[in-house]
């Protein structure tokens, strides 16, 4: 899985029927220290997340292993919104605290 | 998901028979204000796309979760038209506006 | 899909037994001007592919998609030989006028 | 697979359901001395690796193949913790030696 | 698939109970001419390839479609050892020859 945030959403009238109802976040990575680096990516949401957060996106047919994108071709999805993580025994990220 | 732009088609009439009647698009990828960035990639279209429109387009097994490119050697489907994206609540992009 | 040259071959006989009598073919991809670029690939070919031809290939799971690929360890399938491409109108490409 | 060392852990408690229970470990990539290098991934933990040890994962469909992630939307998990490895006939890792 | 040489393995006693018996290389990949580039991954052997040798590997789903590989959390696989190779009808290796 991919640590990244999100920073907004596209939307698609004109689509395959299949994807009816799901919502599409952009996202782009962050390093270690939650900045964004280069690049974005556009997955589907799993988890209702919302622009600002802090999440963890899987890629590929591993994207359709959640209730919502099941058998359709969607192959990024936001499957967890993160609360925190540490490296090496100390916090980098603590939700709450920085938001 | 990535975002793209449709700029060409690619015709091919020697092919793996169940490719028969799909339609190759040359699309490349877009950065998050619409300019496109180096690199191209071919995708089957699920959905009438044409030149010049903003599309979503899926890879892997999940370009194969359409009805036009189920059970087919296909790695990437076109499978949404963008209307808009916005990031940080602001509009990048709006069909009509632009185009 | 990649946009690819066909450049030469690989021979094994010891390989997996499922992998009998596919042929392997080594690919260059090429730019939107038909250039070569960095990098090379091996495909199994599933088209009957001449060395110096235009073609698509196709990875990942979507490779086992044609008859002669499925249930076999490749990731990588010539599933088309090009005659055409195009870019916003304009032919950059065709079989036969520069072969 | 990819060689690589656990640096620490991404706790989610807003997660798609089927994640429960999964521990989520952040890994660096490394060399073949042992050094990591640039960039980072998250995994799901099959082998209850700790913080400070060499590990390898496996992405894609592939990362569902153990008992803890089957049909979950995960495309990373660590699926051995390593003892050592060698290059050319010289070891360049031992566990229990450097650690 | 990639064209690679075999380097060393990788010795793992704790893992993926399905992974038992797997023999785990590493292999770096190869230019057209045999040199290798920078970079390594591990894979699973399916064909008891020896260190110095000249391999082809894949990756993804395709690497499960081996005997060996089944079911296993394994997303690259040693699948054929390479005879010799030739680009635009030269040989640029021949096993016996260089070894």
């Amino acid at each position: 899985m991919i640590l990244a945030k999100v920073m907004g959403t596209v939307v698609s009238s004109h689509k395959e029927p299949r994807l009816e109802g799901l919502k599409f976040l952009i996202l782009q990575n962050v390093d270690l220290d939650g900045q964004t680096t280069g690049g974005f990516v556009v997955a589907a949401d799993a988890v209702d997340a919302g622009v600002g957060e802090y999440v963890l996106y899987a890629t590929g047919s591993s994207a359709r292993q959640t209730t919502r994108t099941d058998q359709k071709p969607c192959d990024a999805v936001v499957m967890a919104i993160v609360d925190n993580w540490e490296v090496q025994g100390e916090f980098k990220y603590k939700k709450g605290k920085d938001d």
